[in-house]
């Protein structure tokens, strides 16, 4: 029987980032960065005016005629003169001679001449952007690793990024075994469950950006073995059959299938019989097939397994207040607990959802965190939050 | 000059939820449901095992011959008799006649018979749930207004939901305004500037459960009336020109169109010449140029306005620790401030990101919080979250 942490360890170990791709700059919202990006050109790329107003040529300009105008947008080549000034707009492109600007507020505009408000002296490069004040043409602007924001994509475009090199996004194929498991929209015959694990694993695979199909096969061990050995996404989840009964199939089709099992058996409430297996950079896990077992599964280890594929930092635990004390087993097994974590206070408290057994899913509604083990002697334990 | 918080009450009170929608569950993640959900079937559906074991007749079964066997997804009609048990496997239909159900574990199988390995009373009911234990049908499991998670839809898949009334999702309309944009991927005049409110907009929208279409439009006040008249997207958004300047559009185009303005200019730095306007269940915000002002209006207003479009709870603000001090204006403006917001230490730490000027995007990147106002003696301020 293995440890959370040692499966955590191995998945750790085991699977590493997809290979590059690249994608418009469009399509690259929360994408992982494969490599640094350079900027293409100075930010901003001229002097730039901060404001609308008036480009003075020196610190006193006194009573100045209006010798020209700056529209944002328009190219200039203008030269400032002394007892000259130039009308220009916010993002406007700043004349040669200029020695400040001023917005256009504190100016006065007489007759084709302007002149400021006060006789205070104008700074030296009042509301001019210099060129590459922000970054350099070449400058690295965003470093690998990191997670594509939509404010990172405003950088980006600012910077003439139009195409980059990101990680790929992983592929899944989703098993559903079970004799007893139908679709939602079929009647339910005496004795059989409709099918929560597809609906459920088909949002959670999408909301962590995996593309994925599913495939329902009932309890048919040689059908799975072909469906496993044919299968060439990168990821293979199998709901259901992860166990070592006689109607248990998951294990042998993975093995037979090429794989190499690392665990079958983890110390873990729920989530007991979980395999994890690996085949030439393919990475599959056996889950135990109650929903809740699924849904604890995916957050915990499935969750971790993705990240990596996907170059995406790790959540880490934190530690929460918890409103209801929750004992410890006292069996030596792990527990993980379905809880609705807030911030309200300013700290962290994480209220467990009560469940009846692990045929309930009336917790899984709210749930956006996961309490593992007992709570200590302050009322605190580590929680793993769930993004929803 | 309109306060936050008054533009804050004239989104509440002008923007409603969209209409109904009638969605498969396969496609409902995410969606805030529009009217109560009932279940169509008792939860379990049957009397079922909760172990792979034998199902036995009475507290003190004695050595049972093994009469028949369940498998999960078997109809049973058996019935129990004194002195019989019957093997059944988890979610299996527990016969009529079972007092209690024994895990296969604590079971001992000797040719054709079995009895309990200790020789412990059985409870009764044990390791059976009970027909509709967790609800029954009709039972309403899921309220009006809640917003469907991966959880939410195992439960409802459970219950045999395959279809749901939502609140129908917005689409907008993007107007890019200004002489001075190109679009990434194209040569960069001098004076010009690339479009980054665009790219960043489709990525806010797009997360937000909107549906976008953007059009490039320069300055041209006709074509932009034009535009905005003919518009039936539930969002229109004019990027630039909702200022008080003689190249500032958006104001005339939305009045001309049969927009009611209700405010243009407001007490928000950056964000001081938006506009907030509504015209037959439409929203339009005319947002100042730069991104950094687009970043945080869309944060501060525009969201919110989604967000009471598609039926969601808004987010609150919350109180956090600044790790810099951040001094109040002194003129009576009100300012947000991108920051880094934190957890770790179990109370929430916000870092101010440091930018040179509104034409600086780089905080953005990292940016997962807007702090509102300068801070307090003790060192808190009010912080808005961004979920990234």
């Amino acid at each position: 029987m293995m440890e959370i942490e040692q499966l955590w360890r191995e998945i750790d170990g085991r699977v590493t980032s997809l290979p590059v791709e690249s994608v418009s700059l469009q399509d690259s919202n929360h994408r992982v960065l494969a490599s640094d990006v350079a900027a293409t050109t100075d930010q901003p790329a001229f002097d730039q005016s901060a404001m609308d107003g008036f480009a003075f040529a020196s610190t006193h300009p006194g009573e100045c005629k209006i010798s020209d105008t700056v529209a944002a947008g328009a190219s200039s080549s203008i030269q400032l003169h002394s007892g000259e000034a130039v009308r220009i707009l916010t993002g406007g492109v700043v004349p040669r001679g200029t020695f400040a600007i001023e917005k256009q507020e504190d100016c006065v505009v007489t007759d084709g001449t302007v002149r400021l408000r006060d006789d205070m002296p104008l700074a030296k490069g009042k509301f001019i952007r210099p060129k590459a004040g922000i970054f350099r043409a070449g400058d690295v602007i965003l470093e690998r690793c990191k997670r594509i924001t939509p404010g990172a994509l405003a950088l980006l475009a600012s910077a003439g990024i139009a195409e980059l090199d990101v990680v790929s996004r992983a592929s899944c194929l989703h098993v559903i075994t079970g004799d007893e498991i139908v679709p939602v929209g079929t009647p339910l015959p005496t004795g059989n469950t409709y099918d929560s694990n597809g609906p459920m694993l088909h949002a959670l695979l999408t909301d962590a950006g995996v593309s994925s199909s599913a495939i329902a096969l009932r309890d048919d061990p040689t059908r799975l073995t072909e469906v496993v050995s044919n299968c060439r996404t990168s990821i293979i989840l199998i709901s259901g059959g992860s166990g070592p009964g006689d109607r248990d199939h998951a294990k042998h089709a993975l093995e037979s299938s090429g794989f190499t099992i690392h665990t079958h058996r983890i110390n873990s409430r729920p989530g007991g019989p979980l395999i994890f297996a690996t085949r030439d950079g393919q990475v599959a896990f056996g889950l135990p097939g109650n929903p809740l077992s699924h849904w604890v599964c995916f957050h915990a280890f499935v969750g971790r397994m993705i990240s990596r594929l996907h170059g995406q930092e790790l959540s880490p635990l934190i530690i929460a207040e918890v409103s209801t004390e929750i004992p410890d087993t006292g069996d030596g097994r792990r527990t993980w607990t379905p809880a609705f974590l807030t911030s309200a206070s300013g700290t962290w408290t994480a209220t467990p959802l009560p469940w009846k057994h692990s045929g309930d899913l009336t917790p899984l509604v709210r749930a956006n965190a996961l309490i593992l083990d007992g709570t200590s002697s302050t009322g605190t334990a580590a929680v793993l939050p769930i993004h929803l």
